[in-house]
């Protein structure tokens, strides 16, 4: 999984098991589940059969290559959610039922999201994609390897690592300061203790000492080249594009000044290619890119979502966390350098979620609280308000759990009247598909947008950060850390000040303040650092503590993890 | 390609692209060759379809849980060589070339040998498997990523990492020594500075901070695992019994007592499946596993070689090095612990390796010298009598090179005559199969053996080492450092010392000294350190520095690697 939604899977285990009676577990169902061979959903979806590249019976890579180049027709639809509680919404479990639903209804449907994160998974119990009877299969291929894209990243992020290490160890020609190499490794494992070390110790056999770190693979650079790519060559033109570090005169150093380019785009020449799997609504799911959320623009690969607009006439797909963090990042970035057009916007809330951004604790989401809600309802207008900036009109979909009271649930329907939004519940994980038909209607009956974006780029970074913090956010003012103040004459002396900006903040509140509930507004935002990532296209502003690198937990999910003889996968969730 | 292969492709280059008029690189000639469904080789090998878990349309897994636990009833032969010149000398060629010959004579033959390292790859240039006409193909996808093995074992490999320092982290249980932890991180990118590293830096909410190091993926213990397992069962046992380091009391802590073998097995579900591919000719060939031929025992899975004994009725597997190295393991580890029967043994020889034994410089082994060669042609001798060891009757391949006079040509065999061995030329890597019909007949007419083991691993690893050293090395002595002596205490109090010993030694002389070519006698040998590998099942000796990461030269061939907007790899050859 997506390694901010860590704990998702552990509350809706909690949360949601009580609403089977047999208390099934996501791959206890995934694995009772009989799959349609993967040839046979892409021959439904229409795609040619010399561009699927079987990875097993069941999942399979889209050549890209071999895909006539014709303008996508299908409709596309954002699924985004209200500002969650640590336990998570169920958006991709809402996106996966609602998606099975259309499928019912009878369009030609399919599914865009990222594809998980391996590491997570041997820490917290849990595993993606979506849950109960809304899940995409097979699960447990999909959270294990998958189709490598994951490894295929690590790969091209560590040879480049190793290029620029050998480059300063063989003489340095370029001159790279080694104490300003910018560029990290990265691994798919929750492992902390490589958050800081100090590499090329030994001797002078083996490299020159410098202190780096490891990311976690989802928060590697190339992760979100990847996503973004249009094609080969647009991949490589990116790869050339990052900047690694920094000479001892301070001029930026590119992977293309080391000639890396050609190998990595080589490493990466399967991992660009979307993977097919399917929803259990036997609906086709393209599952593809993992960038991070925060310090990423935390959505599934463009390419993904071109192919599945080729090939569908309604796409889901889903942006990581509300209409400030993911939702912002796929209009302002993924859209505008794909030229997407987005047709309509479903905003996920729960009600426990309400409640807490009204000012609960955990521990109390469960009792019905009508005052709670109503107060924390404020934080779902604010989401809808915020979509309505980008052109779009959002349904919300309300994820019920077996907690919520009718009190509570009329509470909403009565919202969403005086509101003037549309709004259905979904029951997916309990009854996949059949659970989110209201919704599915209300979805059909709103494809009317034409998106655009919030700011342009070509006034500068301060004025694009300015435009979402004070639109979006609802801040008040903003300050400059003095480091964020440098890099921001670093990025204006190398050009680099049109690009996008992708800034990375809390999730739990519009302000960079996580205790900040609700709909806060008249805040400050402190940008403390800015990180060109000039191959992925976009400048990173952070706002908080970032950690890009999990740990595990002390009861590592690991330790339960187990296959048996004949190969079936158990301790997954 | 095997790291310790690192040249031969170079060499290759250099010396025989002058056979081929057009000097076709081994990339140009796999891309020309259009590929026979991975399907159709399956089916022609009598594999059962639901069995055959396809990746893309010429590379498979065999799923080891669907197929028949039928006795193998195919014949086994070894290849292995003479001690080699830096450049090698074509073994997997002459092998690949070999089968490709029994399959034009009618036989149903198949080839098992080690799936290539990705980090070599990407400093000098070159590919595996086999070159010229005898290749394996896709040439290009075994290089790079194939079907995953390597980054499965890296996952696993530092997961069990992350699980180790996390319960340090966490309050360390079980008392572990971080100054003894012996388990280290992998990658499969060769990354000199990550030899000796310091992890764990940054404060106490990121671990403990202590000295360790990465190796490239093919040296770590899994990798081994995974070559010897015979099931999923046997490997999550093997797992278990890794042992990662030792406590504050000195007591080995294993895997196990982590709970780490259930979720390593999990991520080893898919990679401990053969591979299968083919060869130019069309033959079945199961790429599988890639342990070094050095700290581990360097050759293709066990099971690769169990499924191709099943489905063919002859096999010819490879060993890494000479008699002294990979054969010496493959008979005393991997059949040991298989239970395989060795048919038959070729020993690849070319004359300008035996020209480099007898004292020749590198650059004047294309000049004809007789004397040199003469001198040489002991190195052989050594080797086939070694061999003969072990119960199998050694058919000599001559792996002819352009440079070869007809002088050297004629005294090989006048040699081969009075030696009494069968002796024939091989000229695959421009002809192919077509370049080995004598070599094959030859093979065929020498299937008579019974292979056994050299010692008992119940007499201890002391006895075993001496053993090996005094029969196949023709050591007159063997020196233990201060430090064996404690690894030799360590390894009796724990139980160890019935394990079989995998010896670390230089492949250029039969004894510890790169230097000592030809066929010395009477050398000490000098053990320096011995490692428990407790999951392999073995204990490593090291007699020299053994380089387990390697790094990148002053020009990688990263730097030429590319790949066009169609798709198309080139740079790798």
């Amino acid at each position: 999984m997506a390694p901010e939604k860590l704990c998702s899977a552990t509350a809706r285990l909690s949360t949601l098991k009580t609403m089977v009676s047999q208390a099934l577990t996501d791959v206890d169902i995934a694995q009772a589940h009989t799959l349609e061979p993967i040839t046979g959903i892409a021959r439904r979806a229409g795609i040619p059969a010399d561009a699927v590249i079987p990875y097993g019976t069941t999942k399979a890579k889209v050549d890209i290559t071999r895909l006539p180049r014709d303008a996508p027709t299908g409709k596309l639809v954002l699924v985004t959610g209200v500002s969650p509680t640590p336990a998570g919404e169920g958006k991709s479990t809402v996106l996966i039922g609602l998606t099975d639903a259309l499928t019912r209804a009878g369009k030609k449907a399919a599914v865009a999201i990222r594809e998980p994160s391996q590491g997570p998974l041997m820490g917290m119990k849990g595993g993606a994609a979506g849950g109960g009877y809304s899940q995409i299969v097979p699960m447990e291929e999909i959270n294990l390897h998958f189709t490598g894209d994951f490894h295929a990243v690590a790969a091209a992020t560590n040879t480049l690592a190793a290029l620029i290490d050998n480059h300063i160890h063989q003489g340095n020609a370029l001159n790279i300061d080694s104490r300003r190499v910018t560029w990290q490794r990265c691994m798919d494992v929750n492992d902390r203790s490589l958050r800081e070390v100090v590499t090329g110790l030994g001797g002078s056999a083996h490299g020159v000492p410098r202190e780096t770190g490891f990311t976690i693979t989802a928060a590697s650079e190339i992760m979100a080249i990847l996503g973004l790519a249009t094609d080969l060559t647009d991949l490589k033109r990116r790869l050339a594009a990052i900047t690694v570090g920094f000479t001892r005169e301070r001029k930026p150093v590119t992977a293309g000044q080391l000639q890396a380019e050609g190998a990595l785009a080589a490493l990466l020449k399967e991992a660009i290619n979307p993977n097919l799997v399917q929803t259990l609504g036997g609906t086709p799911a393209f599952v593809h890119g993992g960038p991070f959320a925060n310090i990423a623009h935390g959505c599934n690969s463009l390419l993904a979502t071109r192919v599945a607009l080729q090939y569908a006439d309604i796409v889901l797909t889903e942006a990581g966390f509300g209409s400030d963090l993911g939702a912002e990042k796929f209009f302002d970035i993924k859209a505008r350098y794909g030229d997407l057009d987005v047709a309509g916007t479903v905003v996920v809330a729960t009600i426990r979620s309400l409640k807490f951004n009204g000012g609960l604790a955990k521990e109390e989401l469960a009792t019905e609280n009508l005052a709670a809600l109503k107060a924390g309802v404020a934080n779902l207008e604010r989401h809808v308000s915020n979509i309505q900036q980008f052109g779009v009109t959002p349904v919300v979909a309300l994820n019920v759990f077996t907690a919520d009271t009718t009190a509570e649930r009329e509470f909403m329907r009565t919202w969403a009247r005086g509101f003037g939004v549309a709004l259905a519940e979904a029951e997916v994980w309990a009854k996949g598909g059949a659970g989110a038909a209201e919704l599915a209607e209300l979805v059909l009956g709103n494809l009317r947008g034409r998106s655009t974006q919030l700011y342009d780029p070509a006034d500068g970074v301060e004025a694009s950060i300015r435009t979402i913090a004070t639109r979006l956010y609802r801040a008040g003012d903003i300050e400059y850390s003095p480091q964020a103040h440098k890099d921001l004459a670093v990025i204006r002396e190398n050009g680099w000040d049109r690009l996008p900006v992708c800034i990375s903040k809390t999730q739990y509140s519009f302000s960079d303040d996580p205790r900040a509930l609700g709909a806060p507004s008249g805040h400050t935002l402190h940008v403390r650092e800015l990180l060109p990532r000039t191959g992925a296209g976009f400048i990173v502003a952070l706002t908080g503590a970032v950690m890009t690198m999990p740990g595990l937990p002390s009861r590592p999910s690991a330790e339960r993890i187990d296959v048996a003889a004949d190969g079936r996968i158990s301790g997954l969730f």
